[in-house]
């Protein structure tokens, strides 16, 4: 809406937009303060600001992906679209021809290298995109290694201390979610 | 557990395993009858079939992938894990060096033959991969097409009929997720 030119916007606007209903929307707003003005409704720019720096989005944040297999080289070329924020700023591996190498504008060190280079960098989001069997003890150096957050596409089920953030992505689960409703569709709605 | 040779579980030990409490896995797997016996647990082989026929784990799912590009590439390599029942069994895409080959044993057609093949192939399923500016115009197409699940990997938000389930799996936003936790942790814990 801002690079429409748009200065104000009403939460009906925005539910259309995004498909979320309008009550939904104030309410959330609400949760942060008083975003928007009764009979006005919400200036563009400001949400924008807003949200931004709520979202970090004003500042760099740098990841480490750990598994440079097929879906981790895919998420290296990934643009975090419409995001200037987020970065892979460093991957691992244990593969031979690629460890030492910078693939797609990224360096890719060798799994041993770890913990110091997560260290050095004082990253604390890390991706893991390598086999499940060895996701449980990369987490737990992950962690020994000060990082923060991990978003997870193995099916492994990991286990980490408490003030450790794991988002689990299971690309099967998704799948077999629409298989099960599409099946049982006439029940469901 | 199965591979394992048990061949009788309590919820607890079920909780264990997969960390979600025990009160719920109990709540939820009544949900579809009686499926343990107070006092001895569930039968593991019992359980193993009873989802995997609510899952369609029995039957061969095919699905549709369009856009081969970094993700869609890494997603027709990817083993949707434990899983035989699924499989990406045809791509589509617009670039003429891949369209008309086999790309990793799955055939990719152009763009333009998808509401043809899908129809042919009876598919009911497919996964996003393309471009964000061009994913409704396909939606609206694979609608027609007869598709009725649809996982959406680009960070367009998709309008289509209501008995259309659309699933979104947006990536930025999952980091996103994670970067404002991160900085929030104290007020969430």
């Amino acid at each position: 809406m801002n690079n429409a030119g748009k200065t104000k916007v009403s939460s009906t606007e925005l539910s259309e937009a995004i498909q979320v209903d309008s009550a939904t929307i104030r309410r959330d707003f609400s949760y942060f303060g008083e975003l928007g003005k009764r009979g006005y409704g919400y200036d563009v720019e400001d949400l924008m600001h807003f949200f931004g720096k709520i979202l970090n989005d004003d500042q760099l944040t740098n990841v480490a992906l750990v598994g440079v297999g097929n879906l981790g080289s895919a998420l290296l070329k990934f643009k975090f679209h419409q995001s200037n924020s987020i970065r892979v700023s460093c991957a691992f591996d244990v593969k031979e021809d690629i460890v030492g190498r910078i693939v797609d504008g990224i360096p890719v060190y060798p799994l041993d290298n770890m913990v110091e280079q997560i260290k050095l960098q004082q990253i604390e989001i890390a991706i893991l995109t390598l086999p499940a069997q060895q996701a449980q003890q990369v987490v737990d150096q992950l962690v020994a290694a000060g990082i923060k957050g991990i978003l997870n596409f193995t099916a492994a089920r990991l286990t980490a201390p408490d003030n450790i953030i794991i988002q689990s992505v299971d690309l099967t689960n998704e799948l077999q979610t629409l298989i099960y409703f599409l099946h049982h569709n006439t029940d469901n709605k």
